[in-house]
C-alpha cells in the first residue's frame, strides 16, 4: 500500500453571521489531512472538481432560533454545497475510481461521502460545471418555478428579478421558448445589454439606476405582469404586487435581498391584499423536493441548447481559497450566470 | 293605473374614506322617490328584504389610485351589496311579482335591476338571510378557500383568524367535518366560549388578551399549522408564517385588518421567506369567480345542516338606517356570524 494521506483544505464555519456581510471571521479555510483510502463500506472518497456557490447558503450561516427554518451549518465543521467530484477511492460497489459524481459535499478539496447520495455524470454530454448551473439545481429551479408553478401560456407577460443570475438567465429563456414576453431586472447597464443581446430578453432594466420601480414596471409592463419569478423579496416584491394581473402566479425560489438580514430587520411587504383582489398565487418551493423532474428537465435543456435556443454563462473562480470571494460576488451583483469554484 | 311612486331611502357614498373609520361623513342615508313601475325591458323593480354587510365593502369606499384594485363606489351614488329581495314589478319574462331573488343591489329600500344578474331563491329550503351567509357568498368563501385551495386532509392542523365571523364559522366546521383539528382566533372571551361550545372548534383563543401571538401559536399548534385560512393580514399573518408546516396552504379571502388603511400605512410582512423554506402556497381568491360551485356547495351545506354537523348565526340589524352601524360592528369585533340588515 502506497502513501494515501493528502492535504485537505476545507472551508469551515468559524462563527455564525446573523446579519451583514460574511467575512473571514465567519468562513475560514483550514488545512487538514485525509487518508483517501479511509472510506468505509458504502462510502467513497472524492476529490472535488467544481463547487456550486449559491445564495441560499447565506441562510445556513445563521443560527436564528425563530423565523427561518433552513438548517444551520455546524460550527467548526466544513460547510456543504452541491459539487461535481471525481471518485478517488470507493468502498461502494456502485462507484469506481475515476467516476465523475454529483451530490452534496463538504466545501473542501476532498471528502468522504455516502455513495447513496451521489449520482454518476457523463462528461461527454455537457461541460461538467453545467451540472451545477444550467443542468443542475439552478436550472431545475428555473424549470420548476416557471413551468410547474408559473405554468406560462403564450403571450403572457413574465418578469424576472436578478435576471442575469444562475436561475434568472434560464427563467427568461424558458419563458421566451414558451411564447411569453419577458423583461428582466438586473444591477448594471452592462448586464442589461447582455440580457437583451445575448439572452434574448424582450427588455431589461437596471434596478440600481431606475430606482422608481413602480414607474419602471408601468413602463415595461403597460398591460401588467402575469408571472413574476421572485428571487429578491422585499421592496421589489411590493412594487410588483401593484402591477400583477388577474390570476398572476408568483413562484418564489428565494429572496436574495433577505438572506443578509435577521427576519425582523427585513423589509415588510405591505400590499399582500393585492393577492386577493387579483386572485393571485404566491408559492414557495425548494428545488431539492423536485428531483423526480431532473431527467426530463435535463433532456429538455440539452435539446434547447442543441437547437441554439438556450445559452448560459458560468462565472468561474479558481481554488478553494476563492470560495468566500465567489460567495460575496453574488451579493454585490457583479456576476453573470452561475458562480462556481474550480479546484 | 294606481299610484306607484314610493319613498326610497338609499345609502349614498358622500365622500371617500381612505383611512380611519367610516362615518356619516362618508355614508349618508338620503330619501328619494321611485316609480316602481318604471323598470324597462329586461329589468325588474325589487324591494330589498335582506342586505349583506361585508368587510370587503370597506375597500370600495376608497379612491386610491394605486395599490388596491377593487373598483371604487361612485360618489353621490348608492353603494352596492349582495341582497335578497322581492320582485315588485317586472319587465323581464323570467321574473314575476312576488318572486324572491338574489343578486347585487343598491343598498336601498328599492332598486331597479337588470334581470340577468338575478337568481330566484326558494324560501322553503332555508331561512332567507342564510342565502347571504351560510348558503351565500360568506359560506361559499369558506368552502372555496378551505376545500378548493386548502385541500384539507384528515389529521391536519387548521387555523382560522376571525373565526367567529360569517366566513370563519363555516371554515372551522368544514375543517372538523373533514377530519382536521381546528383552532380559531377571535376578539373576546365570550366568542372563544361560543366557538368551542356551540361550533365545535377544538380550541380557540382571544387574540386581544393573548397578545403574544407567537407564544399562542406555539401553545395551540405544537406540531405546526398546515392550513391557515387568512382573513386578517398584517401582524397575524406574520406570526402564522413562523409556525407553518412543510407544504402549508394559505387561502386568502381578505385582510380585514388592512381595509381601514392606505396600503402604504399597513403593517408590512417581513418573513415571507418562510413560504420558500416551507414550500408553502398563499393564494388569494374572489368568491364571485367561483359561482360555478354554488349548487354543489349549497347541496353539501344543506345536507350537513340537516345532519346537525353545521350550525350558523346571523346578526340582524333593523332598517336601512342601521347599515352604517352594522358595517362598523364588523370592525369593532362585536359580531358573531353573518351581519345583515333586514328591511
Amino acid at each position: 500500500m502506497g502513501e494515501t494521506i493528502v492535504r485537505n483544505k476545507q472551508v469551515i464555519l468559524a462563527s455564525y453571521s446573523n446579519e451583514g456581510p460574511v467575512t473571514q471571521d465567519h468562513l475560514n479555510v483550514i488545512e487538514t489531512q485525509l487518508d483517501i483510502k479511509g472510506c468505509k463500506h458504502g462510502e467513497v472518497t472524492v476529490k472535488n472538481m467544481w463547487i456550486s456557490v449559491d445564495p441560499y447558503l447565506r441562510a445556513r450561516m445563521k443560527n436564528l432560533g425563530t423565523g427561518l427554518f433552513l438548517q444551520s451549518f455546524k460550527l467548526g465543521q466544513p460547510i456543504v454545497s452541491r459539487s461535481v467530484s471525481k471518485v478517488v477511492a470507493s468502498a461502494d460497489g456502485q462507484f469506481k475510481e475515476g467516476d465523475i459524481v454529483y451530490g452534496y459535499c463538504d466545501v473542501a478539496e476532498y471528502a468522504v461521502l455516502s455513495g447513496s447520495g451521489l449520482t454518476k455524470l457523463n462528461a461527454d454530454v455537457a461541460p461538467l460545471p453545467h451540472y451545477l448551473g444550467l443542468l443542475g439545481s439552478s436550472g431545475l429551479t428555473a424549470y420548476i418555478g416557471l413551468m410547474k408553478i408559473g405554468e406560462p401560456k403564450p403571450g403572457e407577460q413574465v418578469f424576472v428579478s436578478t435576471a442575469a443570475g444562475a436561475v434568472g438567465l434560464v427563467v427568461g429563456q424558458l419563458a421566451k421558448i414558451n411564447g411569453c414576453r419577458v423583461v428582466g431586472a438586473t444591477s448594471s447597464d452592462e448586464k442589461v445589454k447582455v440580457l437583451k443581446e445575448e439572452f434574448g430578453f424582450d427588455d431589461a432594466f437596471n434596478y440600481k439606476s431606475e430606482t422608481d420601480w413602480d414607474a419602471a414596471l408601468s413602463k415595461y409592463f403597460p398591460t401588467g405582469i402575469d408571472i413574476y419569478f421572485e428571487n429578491v423579496g422585499g421592496r421589489m416584491l411590493e412594487a410588483v404586487l401593484n402591477h400583477i394581473n388577474m390570476n398572476a402566479r408568483i413562484p418564489v425560489c428565494g429572496m436574495i435581498s433577505q438572506y443578509n438580514e435577521d427576519w425582523k430587520q427585513t423589509y415588510g411587504v405591505r400590499n399582500l391584499l393585492n393577492l386577493v383582489v387579483r386572485c393571485a398565487k404566491m408559492q414557495g418551493f425548494i428545488v431539492g423536493h423536485h428531483l423526480d423532474h431532473m431527467d426530463q428537465f435535463r433532456e429538455e435543456m440539452i435539446s434547447y441548447t442543441k437547437q441554439g435556443k438556450l445559452k448560459y454563462r458560468v462565472d468561474i473562480k479558481q481554488g478553494i481559497d476563492s470560495f468566500l470571494e465567489a460567495f460575496n460576488s453574488m451579493f454585490s451583483g457583479k456576476n453573470i450566470g452561475k458562480t462556481v469554484v474550480q479546484l
